[in-house]
């Protein structure tokens, strides 16, 4: 069975192919569902691991816990269970926010980093107003500040891929509100994690991938950690928003097999 | 734990969701991701239910019991395990077979067909030369069947989807060789099994889509289908290949949209 069980919470996984372990971390409110276009490609070189993180998909929910502390332990637990040493920490958006705790509580186990639309500190930046308005409505909420993070292009010929953005927030079974709440509220979560003065301690080959046309994740913010992590190369995606391996899956995966080609190799 | 076993088969299934049941049935050689633009979509409006089909991604492999009827019977497995009496059935390819099945065997469970790309006595159409081929090489078999099953277009814009294919195919932890050959020699399996002169039993709203430039199973394969299905629908998609659903899935769900709202209204 696909779970690895800590503290009470199973963590629902799949893992196909061999060869050099590659770990993939999905952003908020979503699931493993989308690394569709990376699992069954790189699993024809790689071992390819999709977790499903606390509070999402086919993983438990539970009512508190989702410090990115934990939720970062709940990967390596997954490590654990395969018995897997090292890999490759790809992450998008929160997923990018796991990788980076995952080098500054288990170094030993990063091999390297693909950062994903991500940053850290971000509540900071987010207006009071907009708080509140998560509070009233947080679906329209939602689906306005999704609106704003997914790439002009991608709107006009894949709309798919906003509706399903947000059917995800929207199906309690995928991503209950309260877990929105808890997650949001919590004092080392998503929105109020901050290791900015932690960045330098990151000492692992990363890769920062930024979507030009992100307004969730700006560009400004992945440039801050690429700029405050020691040797991370930072690349802006043209006519990208904040998901790049769905938006554009084959430049993606391109990109990605380089960054393999360079660390693994 | 999302499985039902059924005769010592572990079937996989998820489900999303509330409201009429929509049950989507996969392609051969691929697995219940490729529903990822329609289930969480239609998951705010009606009970979604993704089944991987046996010897495919998440689900038991055996050595052999790929008819047909065998598959169709883990898909009602699936509905007893839900307690679901009715619903629509979606199904491309060997999915759609299973439909087709499901129809024949237990129509008071069915209340609607979408068969996608899909036909019956397919193995009759196919030359010595290319089952020949199969055995010496079946990957790079598959790989020319492939590109021909999917639209100028879609190889175009979204050469993510090939690439995709072949990959599930490739990966033998998602599809295993062995699956393939069972299923391609098994009497009532993909390629030998038969049901046209039982088509003009099927009795439920039945509406079928063929992709124009589908070359694995042509629009001739799918019209047959649709002459002998009574009251049956055609509808010969432009710039789709095999895999409406992925290929164009805003469109796609468009049209779902509208038979559901004719079907389970």
């Amino acid at each position: 069975m696909p779970y690895v069980q800590r503290g009470g919470v199973n963590i629902y996984y799949e893992t196909y192919g061999q060869g050099f372990p590659l770990v993939f971390l999905h952003p908020f409110s979503t699931n493993g569902y989308i690394w569709y276009f990376q699992t069954f490609s790189f699993a024809r070189t790689n071992q390819c691991v999709v977790i499903d993180e606390r509070g999402h998909g086919r993983s438990d929910k539970p009512q508190q816990g989702y410090a990115i502390k934990e939720m970062a332990a709940d990967v390596i637990a997954v490590l654990d269970e395969l018995k897997l040493n090292r890999a490759i920490f790809v992450g998008n958006s929160i997923g990018g926010m796991l990788v980076m705790q995952l080098n500054l509580d288990y170094p030993e186990r990063v091999a390297g980093n693909v950062i994903v639309s991500s940053g850290t500190n971000l509540g900071a930046g987010m207006p009071a107003e907009a708080k509140a308005a998560f509070q009233q409505n947080a679906e329209a909420t939602f689906g306005a500040l999704i609106e704003g993070a997914i790439a002009a292009k991608t709107k006009r010929e894949r709309p798919e891929i906003l509706d399903l953005m947000k059917a995800q927030f929207a199906v309690e079974g995928n991503f209950p509100r309260y877990v929105f709440n808890a997650a949001g509220a919590d004092p080392g979560g998503v929105f109020n994690w901050d290791i900015t003065s932690r960045l330098k301690e990151i000492r692992k080959p990363t890769l920062v991938l930024a979507g030009e046309e992100d307004q969730a994740t700006t560009v400004a913010a992945n440039k801050l950690l690429a700029d405050n992590i020691p040797g991370a190369q930072l690349r802006v995606v043209k006519e990208v928003g904040h998901f790049y391996q769905l938006e554009k899956p084959a430049e993606f995966n391109q990109e990605l097999r380089q960054f393999i080609n360079r660390v693994a190799a």
